[in-house]
């Protein structure tokens, strides 16, 4: 049993040991190395994937080649492309480790499996889909109406540890911002 | 029976009479004149609703009373405030009328028990919650990566007579420019 996974599902509902152990039968583990990829843009994004440790990042590049970060995630976290896995489409976003990673992956077919065998875990699921959409209505509205300071702050409040783990250029590629600003906010804010 | 509703379900997937009467008889109709609310922000937002003709927008308003447009919505498209909906808590966002409009409303109980009630219907909203999910993937990724210029031409891309029928100052809050930017970028497109 994958001990982080465990005591993330036992925090967020009531799940019988057998439960557990169903959840996790349906997934694989895989250890990526820092800088290794999760997914490429244009393959097919066939995985769900729990971050167990370490941490990834979800871009997409633009015409000029420039990397746009639209996720992190960090221990305890879901990622996936959401729009590959879902219709099955290539996919325009890559997800790579930003560190040494552990993550359990899930199929699509023992995702939505597992979700119809273990009601608890649909009824989670459901819960973080919806936190899911209103954190991007969120993001959306920081980046049309805050400063670059206030962006930076948010940031740093929302991932107090993970902040000081990653380079600073993709800190600036998440915030929409060029590193020349960003090390001028990091001077002025002093975080 | 609303014809437009009954229109745009039966473009999306196969009903029967019933299934759409069902549809219709836990719906309210409501009609907004031209700058009406429909939320206010600090209200719980009760309802989903289905345009059926006119236009509204979803914005939150910052500190300084300015406003930003996180959503149009025009006729067949849904629209509510996700987060207040889904829990219960008061809006952060406001839904007003752009134009006098006519809505279809459904309670959260209401809208529970529709998708109980007709199958079709469920797999309608998990397709569309899908959707808005991806929608709301890419409005970020323009956001954090497009120029204003790029971000007006796709935005007259997606809106292509809408566009005509809002006022520019509020294209320029959806887009996060100024209205200053938004003119000379016209005068330089053509658009």
């Amino acid at each position: 049993m994958v001990e982080p996974f465990r005591n993330y599902l036992t925090s967020k509902a009531a799940f019988t040991d057998a439960e557990l152990e169903q959840l996790e039968a349906r997934a694989i583990t895989r250890k990526l190395k820092r800088r290794e990829y999760l997914l490429r843009k244009g393959d097919v994004c066939r995985y769900m994937a729990f971050v167990v440790s370490g941490s990834l990042r979800l871009y997409r590049t633009d015409e000029a080649a420039q990397e746009h970060i639209l996720r992190f995630a960090i221990e305890n976290w879901w990622i996936t492309d959401p729009e590959s896995f879902r219709i099955g489409l290539p996919a325009q976003g890559t997800i790579e480790a930003l560190e040494d990673t552990r993550v359990l992956l899930w199929s699509k077919e023992n995702f939505e499996l597992v979700k119809r065998e273990v009601p608890a875990f649909h009824a989670l699921e459901n819960q973080l889909a919806g936190h899911y959409v209103d954190a991007q209505v969120n993001r959306l509205y920081t980046a049309i109406s805050y400063s670059a300071e206030e962006r930076y702050q948010e940031f740093v409040r929302a991932f107090p540890d993970f902040y000081q783990r990653i380079p600073l250029h993709m800190i600036a590629s998440y915030l929409g911002v060029s590193r020349e600003t960003l090390s001028r906010i990091r001077k002025q804010t002093g975080l």
